[in-house]
């Protein structure tokens, strides 16, 4: 008989004379002559709690049933006379599927710090706490395809492996098919030149919005920073929209009703698992979601920003003066002081700034925005696109940058170039934003950073 | 105004008395006192035409615009007298945004090799092929997590920086942070051990499909083979879905169900695009997705298949006896000749296939399958995973790989072990049924090769 899994069996409209289900024992409980045993299947948050009576059979398997075992459970779908539940599974059958030595198995039931569950990463989707993250994960990753499917735009895989440096900045992974500490010349590696991982599919999507108009890429992004943070890892998922004929108003108004969108979507779709976060893990959680979701976002020029922080006169460890980049506590102290809100500062200095990005007619800033909110800081960093060949050119000559390098991408603006915009908006930022989790660690599967590679 | 997708342009209901269009035109024509301009946006394969009677003023404007130059055109939508369009557009105003000399501009009214297309991949997607290319890869993509998230599966993440090599062979990149050619030892490194490139996200799925049931992974994966074939890339997406309490047998009803519901997702949401390969590429397209689509999946154990082949009296590259692995030459027999519709062999010799399939009870064969498809050969390859410790840890031993290596792997089967099965599946094997191409690097925005890391 095929197995119910456990959230469509709590789902029932009706009891069920005949139901298998089938999972992994939280908890169980012997009385006289019947047993309760507690069984989730990573289906949903909740347990179904099943009632098995004992026979001579029956007794002798649940002596082996401990927590963390695997067991299946044959029996009826009945009302649960108990609270908190409206369905409970009268057991006739219970079958061992797996057991757990109950010496050795790690999650027993107590509460476990983090950081050892980081150090069981393949066991903790097991617990409440990951289980919920990991399904509340995979919504948001499913919310962010049905965004977009919904407004027409196409999805875009970007290559990993790439021969040039988006940000003409920032440590990237070196990829190769020689031998560590080998001598042989670049020429003779799979490349034929040196290869790295991608810091940002931007230039290579920016290829397909200037043809197919609205695109996105989601997908691993890699960073080779030394940084033992808990906002740093090694490999992180990232989502770049690029939308052809949109500039950089059109560019915030679309990452505000994404980022609402994909908040609603997973307080709709996972309400119970975002609920134990709420509980457990931020307190602020519901209305830190609920500014995000109601109020419109607040849109600040650079330059005001930088005369509030200095009117302000507040202490801060980089002193602030025109011309500096933004410092999380710049970010934050107008995200979570003075605005209360989530909001975007734009038009930054452009000395500050990647090539790519629009100059704007003032000549000093460019036409990129930063999206900030509350207790995460920046969650998206964008940009109007320069599409004036000769002002990009003039500015790739100014950064050093070899034209020829990216032949390519010039090409785009020789043949039919138009405006357009787009942003990076950090998936793992969006789940910590979600979930009031604090450490990047624990919003992915098996996080990668420095001396790290377990699993 | 806001301009208006030419696809929403051309499912219009009504005539609109003000619409603007904003793309990149495909051909002009010019009359006496007016222009027929083409466009195209990206948003399908149709163009719209525009009807621009010519003032002094739009007469110098249309002097510049040429095939490849981006475009604005304001004006109204009226029925079309012309046939094969239901719309066009009549125009008051063009706004020429950006120009393409027609000297250098590369994609003149002409039909180009798909090799030359290739040089210049940034460009490609605005031809008719490439367009329709991408719109259908982008719909297969958001259409692999619909068909998951309707069924309750989980999308993970899994790592793409990896420690452990999933098949126990296979060429992999190597990932380093240390410059080329240096001699630090390997404990300075990034993550203080060699890393690479994962080739497969299975065995970390595994873990979440003890955790969470039904869960998939979709991500990019690597191989360092230094093969120049139409079909091997050295980056490639793959689809890996992995379910806890499932056989083979109930593995192999997924997949089928999985690629049928994909090709019918395609038909039904890009159809033009479909048409245009059907039309140029494969004229023997439609009648194999109608195939795909309609027949039962043959299900024929490997020991059959020998038989067949051995039969057959067909003179092979290859010869057949039982203990080989199929080749390609094989799997087409089998599939185009003998079967001429999809088919899995299943049930093969324990000692070609990798550690973590599951034995049968034969003890010379595992619980492994594949399945074929016409022209492509092998689409799926996947098995029931072996669940039981010991036989797990017999046949690592018997492969010499270091059970302290796999350590989290192994406990998955020490605490609540079930049975579970998944497969992997080649995104791009998948492109290239419904679209009838033959090279893996027209199916890919920017295919990556040996000694090719353009873009």
């Amino acid at each position: 008989m095929q197995r119910t899994k456990i959230k469509d069996a709590l789902a029932a409209t009706q009891a069920m004379d005949e139901i298998v289900i089938k999972g992994w024992v939280r908890t169980k409980r012997d009385s006289k002559g019947f047993s309760f045993v507690e069984i989730n299947d990573g289906s949903c948050l909740q347990n179904i709690q099943a009632i098995v009576d004992h026979t001579p059979e029956i007794e002798a398997t649940l002596a082996d049933v401990g927590t963390g075992a695997a067991v299946g459970i044959t029996g009826s779908l009945v009302e649960s006379p108990g609270k908190g539940q409206k369905w409970e599974v009268r057991g006739t059958a219970i079958e061992l599927i797996g057991t757990a030595d109950q010496e050795t198995f790690p999650l027993q039931k107590k509460r476990h710090t983090d950081e050892f569950l980081r150090g069981i990463a393949h066991l903790r989707p097991r617990t409440n706490k990951y289980g919920a993250m990991f399904r509340i994960r995979s919504a948001l990753a499913q919310g962010v395809h049905k965004f977009f499917a919904e407004r027409g735009f196409f999805y875009v895989h970007t290559p990993i492996l790439t021969g040039s440096d988006c940000e003409g900045a920032g440590e990237m992974f070196r990829v190769t098919s020689l031998e560590h500490g080998s001598q042989a010349p670049v020429e003779q590696d799979f490349f034929g030149r040196p290869a790295h991982l991608t810091v940002s599919g931007q230039l290579e999507a920016e290829m397909f919005s200037l043809a197919l108009g609205d695109v996105y890429t989601f997908g691993p992004t890699f960073r080779a920073e030394n940084s033992n943070t808990p906002r740093h890892v090694a490999e992180f998922w990232m989502i770049e929209p690029e939308m052809a004929f949109v500039d950089l108003a059109g560019d915030m108004d679309f990452g505000e009703e994404m980022i609402k969108y994909l908040v609603a979507h997973v307080l709709d779709t996972c309400a119970s698992d975002v609920e134990l976060f709420a509980k457990w893990v931020d307190k602020s959680l519901m209305p830190t979601l609920e500014t995000v979701l109601n109020r419109e976002f607040v849109r600040l020029p650079y330059t005001e920003a930088v005369d509030i922080l200095i009117k302000s006169n507040k202490k801060f460890d980089y002193p602030v003066e025109w011309g500096i980049d933004l410092q999380t506590e710049h970010e934050r102290f107008l995200c979570e002081e003075k605005f209360k809100q989530p909001l975007y500062v734009y038009d930054y200095p452009k000395s500050i700034k990647p090539f790519y990005m629009r100059v704007n007619d003032d000549d000093r800033t460019v036409a990129a925005m930063d999206c900030l909110v509350p207790r995460i800081g920046e969650i998206i960093g964008g940009s109007q696109r320069e599409e004036r060949m000769d002002v990009l050119l003039a500015r790739m000559k100014e950064m050093d940058l070899p034209e020829d390098h990216y032949w390519w991408y010039v090409d785009s603006r020789r043949f039919g170039s138009v405006p357009h915009s787009g942003f990076g908006l950090g998936f793992e930022r969006l789940l910590m934003l979600v979930t009031g989790v604090s450490n990047i660690r624990d919003a992915m599967p098996f996080p990668r950073t420095p001396n790290n590679l377990d699993f």
